[in-house]
């Protein structure tokens, strides 16, 4: 097994189609990762995710730690075998989750004390408690313990907590095991403030990891303050190591953050929709509850390769979510998925022929667009049963 | 397209395999349909339905009008296209159905006036409108509408509610449209009453219909009292049709029955149990929700080649099921439904045999075994992962 590491294979501006090369796999960037909270993809076979074209999945410590624990999850093989998924596997490092936790935790210099919103059980995460945990669940990328505030605060606040995340930082990477193949990141915090981004790039790159995400955006702060937090931190990052944007984000967020060299998605936003009737297609958002699906037979997009799209029309999946039926998330999770994992694969192709920009703006412009009407997708011949 | 007709390739006692030929084609026979009540089998994709073996499905009139409506699936193409199954499906006539509404039905002659369990809104169904229903549903096999009594009754209320479904069966078959390939099937009824039994099939076999279901069992009154039903009812039936045991039941019914001469039977109980973390098995029934599976690293079954079964330990799915995850009910929903069918395969091949009786003999002294032991499964080697 050769070391873990990204290649660059072309650049189009600041956006890079690379290949991340693990113990378990290479991964196509830029990528996202559909999030298996713990161990399940909601919703979702694996073989319906492999079908998507993803590449790459990620798992939580927190819920994992919590249930079924990481020594059962090591006992039984690890994280990979219990999920059925033979790919890399990025699991977070439950800074994130026990961040959200609010009155339920209390933080320390060593680490972090929580309560199980599960059975309200003590439990405490450290850097070593944390990297330890993420060895056991036999993480193909293990994620460095931080410490990530809520977003509107005070810059010394923000300050305190980045420095507290990189000396963090510096005994997460202490309490890694390297093995060929597997990987660490570095997160780079300093909500929106320029100068703390830049020092925390500096404090990270000095301790050196196979890659670097950035944590602490899309936590409320609004998507021009994203990209512009993007276009001061992202340029000080390595250029040889793979970039993870940690929590984004919509379709429209991962374009442009990739515009602005992030090559590595995770968010619930895909998953979640599923649920809930919302269906992501090139012409933006149907929320399939709607009455007026309910006699459409076209697909939710025509072109798409899900298992919905291929074999069931609008008027169905209407029908599913109505009637409160597991199908409907089923298929429209798995459609959901599939769509950002062919808008993953289309940016690439645009990048790796230099023609970003114009897909860019062929994207935007369809997402803005109206549904499509029946001129440009006519409702299918359905033929005479039998 | 030829006529809708069952042929018979073998016998062993009272037992049949034979071949149902149909406007969507074959099915061996004995058989289990899977109930997919609302044109969806709970928590399964029809790609798993079919993975399972099954050859046949059954949808339910009373669900289906009320939503997504009679009009609007024939409008989308009809059952099969709505719920991608080209196979053939059953729709039952919604007696059954509204007869479970109690004090939100009122019975006359002519029909059944009902309250919608969703909305509360008023609804009628008739022989005539239940056979129109099912014909806009495209049903293969259209099921007369009846009236079923719940056990115990006075053998006067059961003669008197068998004798208005007879005439009722009369109108259901009025009112059928023929079509090649498909066919309709009248209901016997008599409770556990010899004589009433007899003569509803005399009724039923004078007006003359494609296959004779026996419905009005399984309503509480004991397997010793169906099977007993069974061996009086059974012999009087037309032998040279396909005979349906309505609404059965568990694997020791299905093995039974079959040996009293049935051929098809449907029921919710293993797709129900599958959302509730009970697993059939070899082996009787298991529950995974049970904390003895939480660290067993062996699958379900050792001869089961479902998703959960050939990727997945019994502590995943224990996981599962204690995080409330969507994989639950969906893996042990396809486990159940392909232990049904492996277990109708393993009949059917016994009567070809001539060895039913030793089948069963074997089967049930495994379903009252303990669970595999170790040394009868043992825990599989766990290989280190990467």
């Amino acid at each position: 097994m050769s070391r873990f590491h990204w290649t660059c294979e072309s650049t189009d501006g600041a956006a890079r189609a690379g290949m991340l090369h693990t113990s378990h796999g290479p991964v196509a960037t830029p990528t996202f990762m559909p999030v298996g909270t713990v161990g399940t993809v909601k919703a979702m076979t694996m073989d319906a995710v492999r079908s998507t074209g993803a590449g790459i999945v990620l798992g939580n410590t927190y819920h994992l730690m919590l249930r079924p624990g990481a020594e059962r999850v090591q006992q039984l093989g690890g994280l990979h075998k219990f999920m059925d998924w033979s790919g890399p596997i990025l699991t977070d490092s439950g800074g994130f989750q026990v961040m959200s936790l609010g009155a339920l935790r209390k933080l320390d210099q060593d680490g972090v004390t929580f309560k199980s919103h599960i059975d309200g059980s003590t439990h405490r995460l450290t850097p070593e408690s944390s990297t330890d945990i993420q060895h056991k669940l036999d993480a193909t990328i293990t994620m460095c313990f931080d410490e990530c505030p809520a977003l509107p605060a005070a810059p010394e606040a923000i300050a305190a907590s980045m420095r507290l995340s990189m000396r963090w930082a510096a005994r997460s990477r202490e309490a890694f095991i390297p093995r060929a193949g597997y990987g660490q990141f570095g997160i780079v915090q300093g909500g929106t403030e320029t100068d703390l981004r830049a020092e925390s790039v500096k404090a990270l790159t000095d301790i050196g990891f196979e890659g670097y995400a950035i944590g602490g955006l899309a936590v409320g702060e609004g998507q021009e303050l994203m990209f512009s937090t993007l276009d001061t931190t992202v340029p000080l990052m390595p250029t040889n190591a793979p970039r993870y944007l940690m929590g984004v984000g919509t379709p429209d967020d991962l374009l442009g953050s990739v515009m602005r060299g992030v090559d590595m998605f995770d968010c619930v936003m895909p998953t979640r929709a599923g649920r809930t009737a919302r269906a992501y297609t090139e012409r933006g958002t149907l929320n399939l509850r709607n009455a007026r699906h309910a006699n459409d037979a076209r697909p939710i997009s025509p072109h798409c390769d899900c298992l919905a799209c291929t074999r069931h029309s609008r008027a169905y999946l209407h029908h599913l979510f109505r009637a409160n039926e597991i199908l409907g998330p089923m298929l429209l999770t798995w459609h959901n998925i599939a769509y950002y994992q062919r808008l993953m694969r289309q940016i690439r192709a645009a990048i790796l022929e230099g023609q970003l920009e114009a897909l860019a703006t062929r994207l935007r412009a369809e997402w803005a667009a109206e549904d499509w009407t029946e001129d440009e997708m006519p409702q299918p011949h359905i033929p005479p049963v039998a």
